[in-house]
């Protein structure tokens, strides 16, 4: 990993340095929660966000289209048991889901499956689906392609100060409501309920090789290694034509790596685990679990893990970014962390920087 | 709730004030993660303790016999998909344990379960039992009474510097070392392979009123409800012939609770969501999902919820403390805090201080 002494003077080794590009500023970090109202970096704590009371759950807007330039957005989603969203179908956006905590029941195009932490969906455009909450405390994080997803929760639901569900909540979600949906989002409704077949566990540990609705298991994905650290392509280009990729990153506590930035494409943070402090541009801010960073194109940052165990989850759009994963990493066929750091190849990367769409600020420093 | 002034002068309401009694002081925070060897107060970051690697799983101990005068003990158990300890059990332990992450299949006495997040089991002395973990990151952390236990670990393992289980781990335990470890700890392995049935999911919701073996659902207990706080009696004296109770708190953030010392019972505190702020004697220390706090008999300490989503797990042994939680709240049918905070009863807890095993340090101020 690279060391990057506190005193170093902050370099670009290919372009000039972007350090106040014209919009780059970071929100301050309020308590309220606010979102940005426009496509700059910003932090939102675990919980905060546009909040939507929707039947029995709460619907926490964390990014916006107006957020993300349109690029897309993301909801925590927190109920109860029997908290749902009936089946309904995106004509034009693509969701991808991960299960923050309890058991999910989840219909997919024809499949039936109960989802648990770490659990993952692809949910490409044109696909039914549905979802029920099975325990007392469930929590998922949804994004979506483009801006027309945060309109459904506002349809759907209510204005919501609170932060969990209120205790005695009913979790039908009136008919007006999902034709208002219908009116004003990118969704439409099915008449019919879902199936009552049985569950099956989540146990798919391959990602399919192209668009189509899949869900993964919880530690599973495309796992690459570099260093101490390991990326998990839980969703990669082939599954969002270009649009998007998910990643799962873990690793023991370790360094800062280099301050960069990217020209076209945007990158968002989600604690999962642990903890992790990232620069981003003159702020520095520190992750627990559930925080979100939104970092769009030209934001500079970087970020370090704290903690024996840290775990993230990012979603980045389009998907370009894909190739400097793997073209950093090496696959890895384990399913943890290594005890002894992996090559960290570095180099691979300095020679395509462009290509990759990566724009080093601060010039790595020499390997420990 | 109770707002403390900062400048408030800290007064006993019926004791002299125990500020810096003989033997109490806190344990710096060590990265090293350092038990202390007696029964003074401590912190433990998530991940540390003092670890042996035992087939597939980091067993970290995070309470030995030595740190609590022999009361209890307590582990964190950390491990992929098939580690696992082989039927077992403990002719004079009571162990109790909560799934952090991932699934983990359980025998337990007749039944076979599948627990996940939350999900909790109680195993009272002479229970035949057996474990295995289902995810690739599975994670759960056991009491068990007195000092039989951490031996357990050490007997059956190596001692381990990393925190995550070596990617190529073989979850198989050596024969010799179970009968090293029948040799050194309360544990006896059965011949037999536990049972080939299909493990059922965790639904119980009812508390036994006796000592038996039970597993019981995330979120379910004896719920009660004190201001915005909702604590759950996931096992109580009953259950234990009065040894421990267990205890799962959540809430929303909120004031610090009064500063206080029991004479006659060991308190500890297990952050699983948000965040908390502990006074423990002279030091403020804030927890972070899997750290431990232990505050022995005649500790200072205080707590406040400082997230929007806030739980913790106790366990509290004896169990007498559980006279002051069915004292103070009162029973809650639902399973997610209140919007509006319930009224906070101290008058009832005020007038039975002694009783109760509770000692104030600071005196109430009036109620907001």
């Amino acid at each position: 990993m690279f060391v990057l002494g506190t005193g170093q003077i902050a370099h670009a080794l290919d372009t000039p340095q972007p350090q106040t590009a014209p919009g780059i500023d970071i929100q301050k970090v309020v308590p309220e929660g606010k979102l940005p109202g426009k496509a700059v970096p910003y932090f939102i704590r675990n919980g905060e966000g546009e909040r939507y009371l929707v039947g029995g759950l709460v619907a926490g807007l964390i990014a916006r289209g107006v957020d993300t330039q349109e690029l897309f957005e993301a909801a925590v989603l927190t109920g109860g048991r029997d908290a749902n969203l009936p089946l309904h179908t995106h004509a034009r956006t693509h969701e991808a889901l991960l299960v923050l905590d309890g058991e999910v029941e989840l219909w997919l195009g024809g499949g039936h499956y109960l989802l648990i932490r770490g659990d993952f969906a692809s949910i490409p455009e044109g696909t039914p689906h549905a979802f029920k909450m099975r325990s007392h405390r469930t929590r998922l994080i949804s994004w979506s392609t483009g801006r027309e997803m945060g309109s459904l929760y506002k349809a759907l639901g209510q204005p919501y100060e609170g932060y969990v569900q209120p205790p005695e909540v009913n979790p039908e979600i009136p008919r007006e409501s999902l034709k208002k949906a219908e009116a004003s989002a990118d969704v439409r409704f099915e008449s019919k309920a879902p199936s009552r077949s049985t569950p099956q566990r989540v146990s798919n540990g391959t990602v399919p090789d192209k668009k189509v609705p899949y869900v993964l298991a919880s530690g599973e994905g495309q796992r690459l290694v570099a260093g101490s650290e390991v990326f998990s392509l839980v969703g990669d280009q082939r599954n969002s034509d270009g649009k998007f990729i998910v990643v799962v990153s873990e690793g023991p506590a370790g360094d800062m790596i280099p301050l960069h930035y990217h020209e076209k494409h945007t990158e968002t943070f989600f604690c999962l685990d642990g903890s992790i402090t990232m620069r981003v541009n003159d702020a520095t801010v520190t992750l627990a679990p559930g925080d979100f960073v939104h970092a769009p194109a030209r934001t500079i940052h970087a970020y370090q893990l704290n903690s024996h165990y840290t775990r993230m989850v990012g979603f980045l759009t389009p998907g370009l970014f894909e190739s400097f994963f793997r073209t950093l990493g090496d696959p890895y066929p384990a399913y943890v962390y290594p005890q002894t750091p992996a090559p960290f190849r570095f180099d691979r990367v300095l020679s395509k920087l462009n290509e990759l769409d990566l724009k080093l600020v601060q010039p790595p420093a020499s390997k420990k």
